[in-house]
C-alpha cells in the first residue's frame, strides 16, 4: 500500500472571506473538486495555500475541518513546516490526529546559509519529538523561497536516519537533473516534481507524480495525462500540459490562479489573497483569463 | 522627546534552558547587563536573538517577562515581524501592552519576488489593524535573510503614509549607500545601521547609531565611541571597533557569540541553540575564543 496516491496533485489554493479568515465551505468543496476531477491528492497548507500567512491556531483549526471531510489518508498531504520547531510539531501532530500520515515539512526558512547538519538536525529535533510511527514525511525542497537547497545526500541521510518516516520530497527547485538524481540514488523513495511539466518524466522515472499550484485550475488535463501516461499519447499530452503550465507561469501564481477561479465559479472569495499578495492588475486580469479561456481552463473549473 | 536613545543598541542573543525553553532569569540579567555597559538600547527577539525559531506563545511570554523589569520605553525595541499578519499583530499589541512603544518588524518573508506595493501593504495592514497611536515602528531591512529589499522609495512612502508611526528602519544589508541615502533623504528619519562598522558614519549622518549583534560582547568599546564620537579620538576608535567586528564576522554570529558568552559567564545555557543553529566546532570554538581574548572581549563580559 502506497503511501502516497500516484499522478498529479493539486496545492490547493485558499479561499477567503471579507475578514480574511478561512471560507471552509469553498475550501472543502475546492478539495472535494479536485480529488473528483481526477487529481491523485491534495496538499493542504503548502505555498500556494498561503499556509505561513496564517496564524497557527488558523492553520490547526482548518486540519480540523479537513479531518471532518472524510478525504482517504493517502490522497492528502499536509504542510506543516515553520520557522519554529515548536509550531511545526504542533501542526504535524495535529495532522496525525487528524488521520493524516503524510506531511509537507519545509526546513525552518528565516536563516540562510545553513549547514547541511543544521537542516538535518532541524527535521530530526521535529520527527524525534513527535515520535509517531505513522508519521511519513515530504522534505519541502523549495529553494526560491527558502533561501536553502536541499542535496541528494541530505535527503538520503535523511532517509536512512529515518526510514519509514522521511518517505519522499516535493522538488519545487524545476531542476530536473537534481530530481532524477533524487529517484536514481534513492530507490523506493517518492520524488515529487514541484510542476506538472515534469509530470511525465518523473512517472517514467518510477516517481510517484507531481504536486502542483497550477492543477487548482489544469486538473482535468493533468488527470488525463496521468491515467495515460504508458499510452502512445503521453508525449503529446504532457506537450499541451507543459504549454498551459508555461503560460500560467507568466504570472505571479497565487494571484493568478485566484483571479481564474473567481472568474470560473463567481465566488469573490478566491480573489481574496493575504499580505504580502497583492491582486493582478486589471490589464493582466484580463490578458490572463483570455488566455486561460483559450485553454479550456475557465469552462473546465466551471464545471463543478 | 527622542523615541530611541542614541548610541550602540544590542540585538540581545537568547540563553536557553536544557529543554530549550528561554532562560528569562539569565536573559533579563544580560538585557540589565547590556544596558549598564552603556548600551543605548537592547532590540529583543531580532534575528540574533532567534526570535523566528520561537512560537508565537513563547515570544509573548518573554514579552512579559520584559515588561516586569522596568526598562525605559526609549531603551527598548522588541522584533514583531513575521509571515503572519495576525502574529505580527498579536506580538505589536503584545509589546505596546508592555509599555514598549518601539518594534522591529521584518516584513512577511516567506514569499519572494514581492512586489513594493505587497510590501507596503502588509506593513499597513498591520499598523491599521492595531491601531495605536503610541505605536513607533523601525522597518526591518534585512535583504540577506527576508531576500525583499526595501528601497528608500519604500521607505519614503512608509513613513509618508504613516507619519509618527513608521519612524525610522535598522538597516542590516551592509550597504552603506543606502543607509546614506535614507538618512539624507528622510530627515527626522532614524536610520540605525545593523553594524558597528557604520556606528561613527550614522552617528556623523545625523542618525541614532546602530543595533548590532557583535554588540552582546563589545558593548563596552561600543559605549566609548558612541560617548566620544565627536571626539578626535573618534576616528580612531571606530578603527577598533571595526576590526574587532569583521574579526567576529568570520564566523556564523549566533553559535560564535554565544561560544563566548558561555566562555565567559560560565554558563552551558549561553551555548544552547534553537535549530536551524548548529554550535561552531571545536576546533573552531578554540580560535574564536583565542582572538576574542585577545580583543579584551572574555574578560570585558566576564565583569558582570
Amino acid at each position: 500500500m502506497p503511501h502516497f496516491s500516484a499522478g498529479a496533485w493539486a496545492a490547493s489554493l485558499t479561499p477567503l472571506n471579507s475578514d480574511l479568515s478561512i471560507d471552509t465551505g469553498a475550501y472543502l468543496a475546492h478539495v472535494r473538486w479536485l480529488l473528483d476531477r481526477g487529481c491523485a491528492g491534495v496538499a493542504a497548507l503548502g505555498t500556494t495555500g498561503e499556509a505561513n500567512s496564517f496564524s497557527l491556531n488558523e492553520r490547526l483549526d482548518l486540519i480540523g475541518v479537513l479531518a471532518r471531510a472524510g478525504i482517504a489518508s493517502e490522497r492528502m498531504v499536509v504542510g506543516v513546516g515553520c520557522c519554529a520547531a515548536p509550531d511545526t510539531i504542533a501542526l504535524t501532530r495535529a495532522a496525525l490526529e487528524a488521520g493524516f500520515s503524510n506531511v509537507l515539512m519545509l526546513p525552518p526558512f528565516y536563516y540562510k546559509n545553513v549547514s547541511d547538519e543544521g537542516v538535518f538536525r532541524s527535521y530530526a529535533h521535529v520527527i524525534e519529538a513527535v515520535g509517531d510511527p505513522r508519521l511519513k514525511v515530504l522534505i519541502y525542497d523549495f529553494p526560491q523561497m527558502t533561501g536553502l537547497k536541499i542535496s541528494t545526500e541530505l535527503l538520503a541521510r535523511l532517509a536512512s536516519a529515518f526510514r519509514d518516516t522521511v518517505v519522499g520530497v516535493k522538488n519545487s527547485s524545476g531542476d530536473w537533473a537534481a530530481m532524477e538524481a533524487a529517484s536514481k540514488q534513492l530507490p523506493g523513495f517518492s520524488v515529487f516534481a514541484g510542476t506538472e511539466q515534469f509530470l511525465l518524466p518523473t512517472l517514467r522515472a518510477g516517481g510517484p507524480g507531481c504536486i502542483s499550484a497550477t492543477a487548482n485550475v489544469t486538473c482535468v488535463g493533468l488527470a488525463e495525462l496521468a491515467a495515460n501516461w504508458k499510452s502512445a499519447n503521453a508525449d503529446a499530452l504532457q506537450a499541451k500540459v507543459t504549454e498551459t503550465r508555461l503560460m500560467l507561469q507568466q504570472y505571479p501564481a497565487i494571484p493568478a490562479l485566484k483571479e481564474i477561479m473567481a472568474a470560473a465559479t463567481g465566488h469573490e472569495g478566491w480573489r481574496r489573497l493575504r499580505t504580502p499578495m497583492v491582486n493582478l492588475s486589471a490589464q493582466d486580469a484580463a490578458a490572463l483569463l483570455e488566455k486561460a479561456q483559450a485553454a479550456g481552463l475557465i469552462d473546465a473549473v466551471r464545471q463543478r
